[in-house]
């Protein structure tokens, strides 16, 4: 099987998988030999991108169902919109292809069911395309963790903090998918990508999870007034209303007893963040200061009050300062090359899913984180829905988080069974 | 009266009391005539603080009930044990003495009733010495915010994050107030730090108001540790339980739909923070990132994603770089004179407190902005006790809230109408 071409098709023919195309091309042993969008001229503009690298174009289909039907095809990549993810991946695993998605959040705890039954009745892996599991600073982070560095995990956070005022205020008028989820829904649209690296260190699925929520919107101000001020008086754009929150706060609860606090913000300015913190008894680290502190490690000093008394003062380490001695093996191999989006963690996420494709075992990121990670959004929609009440989190394992056997360890795995937990 | 002296009482002679008096002494018309402590060794100490500074030493009392009997006493300054603040407040409020008492929550919404009744019966003022609000960057931002620099507010966050785990963890064998809060009961111990800007800068009681929150604690562990590491085995502090979660986070909502996230963590190693974020559909302020982010003001630059695509990245400025143009003008006045605990606020919320009761005047921080701070510690208790289930606050001003007339100006006023909470 190594010496073999994967067969790789694409579903969904947007900007997102144009970026995917760099990863693909870049990697020898794949072929996309097929590719899927409603679209024709989403089609057309992909036909392109394969004649200008020389490369052979993929068989073009309108319907991802035909598509699946196709036995020369080994593994889907779904860059969809962020509704149709869920049941393309599971009728994908019912067709006993491999398939990995892009990132977005759950309508249902129901669509996140079909895809977990799907995939335990036919054995097929799926994977969430979550990039940021693979980003630097989260595996240097994961790696310190599973190191024992940060001592017992206690409390983390993270966000999706992105303005993207214009493109969701103006987009509603396309059709623009992003634009009508933040026009009808209330919720944290987009967890994942602060979630699924905490969900990795705090070993969700795998002696832990996530148990319940309470989920906190603020006011919804500024995609409205960015329409206002873009779109003439009279015109029914300008007077559009966006249910959405600005802000939304989502504080979960695990069975280990750790806390975790999201944040979902893309509406507001300010610079970009996903605002990680993982803390224990021992350490903590903290994006927005870019920094890392760990107990006996990192410095203190001692000042003077104006009464006279002596206090401790503790310091941060740069985050850069760990690398040298705890860069995660994955990115100490990549050494740094740009290939593929994302300063590179695009390129990771994807060869962890192509190494799982060729050599047909798990998924480092499976079906069961899936489903946890992308319940969130529709968990917090009914908490806020309910004023700020708590939800409970189904346990799509039905039982098998409390020991599930460990993850295959090869050198794109995540987990690691994480001891501490409970003791 | 500008040119007479004001007679302050101190009650509660611990390490606060000798921070208070290097204030108290560097203030020209105010004369220390009392004080009162339950031990005499703490009186002892304090009279040669007095000794050493040249001073006439107070009459010292036992019994503050005593001490409130005193004609001569204009004001007292309260810094007991925490479960003390609130009656002695009443007590001195009923006793026609203005009361400045130090940080700290509450264990009832009673006692916080309790201390409202006294004040608006004999109209007599009291004040939390919340020096966090006098804070630099914290008043650099309320002004920013009400020059509209900010635009209209959306989301603010602060914690007391401050690690004292030896002092909390062997605190408990001699009756240390805080170790017994610590371990004893589970919530938001000392809110009001980041809270108390917060509240001023949202216009809280003042046409807007807290409405419920949400308060979820992590396991507790970091206090445990720290017991079994100092003490032997077999001795019962080795054991010892600790309730308090070592990570706190509460969620508020406000009527004017505003949203603040607070954390408290007492018993983890990491530097010091008040976590402070204030955000608006203008700008944004994040302590943990030094950095403010005015939109149209704050750097922004285009870069090119792998597939050829633009997009925008926004900077961090400085906040330093906010100061010389919008420094506010208590902190210009004070020109960064040390005098005083804690960087100068110390100073400038006793300077504030005293101009209040010099002038006969409402203080700054008033008994409704006392009672909603401190009534998150008690609610978040409940919120806790309850499974994270949201939790309403009581209105402390009956209504008034809404149309309270605009607070006294003078240069330590922290209020002014926020006319953005409704819209």
């Amino acid at each position: 099987m190594q010496n073999s071409t994967i067969k790789i098709a694409l579903i969904g023919l947007g900007a997102r998988a144009e970026t995917l195309l760099v990863s693909l091309f870049a990697t020898k042993d794949v072929d996309v030999v097929a590719a899927c969008d409603v679209s024709g001229k989403a089609a057309e503009k992909i036909n392109g991108v394969f004649v200008k690298n020389g490369r052979t174009p993929p068989a073009f289909f309108t319907d991802y169902r035909d598509l699946l039907r196709r036995d020369d095809v080994d593994a889907v990549m779904v860059s969809t919109s962020w509704n149709s993810h869920l049941p393309i991946a599971t009728a994908a695993a019912r067709a006993g292809k491999y398939a990995a998605f892009e990132v977005g959040g759950a309508s249902s705890t129901e669509e996140l069911w079909q895809l977990v039954h799907a995939s335990e009745q036919t054995g097929t892996p799926c994977m969430m395309l979550e990039n940021c599991c693979y980003g630097r600073p989260e595996l240097l982070v994961l790696n310190m963790v599973r190191q024992g560095l940060f001592g017992e995990l206690i409390h983390c956070a993270g966000g999706y903090e992105h303005e993207m005022r214009e493109g969701l205020a103006l987009g509603v008028e396309n059709g623009f998918e992003r634009s009508l989820h933040n026009r009808y829904r209330n919720g944290d649209l987009y967890p994942t990508h602060a979630l699924g690296p905490i969900a990795k260190i705090l070993g969700i699925n795998r002696g832990n999870r996530f148990l319940s929520l309470t989920s906190t919107a603020s006011k919804s101000r500024s995609l409205a007034l960015c329409a206002q001020a873009h779109r003439g008086p009279g015109t029914p754009q300008r007077d559009m209303v966006f249910n959405k929150g600005d802000v939304v706060t989502t504080v979960i609860k695990c069975a280990g007893g750790e806390t975790i606090t999201l944040t979902h913000s893309v509406s507001l300015p300010r610079p970009y963040s996903r605002n990680c913190r993982v803390q224990g008894t021992k350490g903590i680290w903290l994006e927005e200061a870019n920094g890392i502190f760990i107990d006996g490690l990192s410095p203190t000093v001692e000042e003077i009050d104006p009464a006279g008394n002596p206090y401790t003062m503790h310091r941060w380490d740069p985050v850069e300062s760990f690398y040298e001695k705890y860069e995660h093996p994955l990115w100490r191999d990549y050494k740094r090359n740009t290939i593929g989006g994302h300063g590179g963690m695009d390129w990771l996420a994807i060869q962890a899913f192509l190494d799982a494709v060729r050599n047909k075992v798990a998924t480092p990121i499976d079906v069961y984180d899936c489903a946890a990670w992308m319940s969130v959004t529709c968990l917090s929609e009914q908490s806020i829905a309910l004023g700020s009440m708590p939800v409970a989190f189904p346990d799509f394992t039905n039982g098998k988080w409390i020991n599930r056997p460990p993850a295959p360890v090869n050198k794109w795995a995540l987990d690691a069974v994480h001891e501490e937990c409970f003791d």
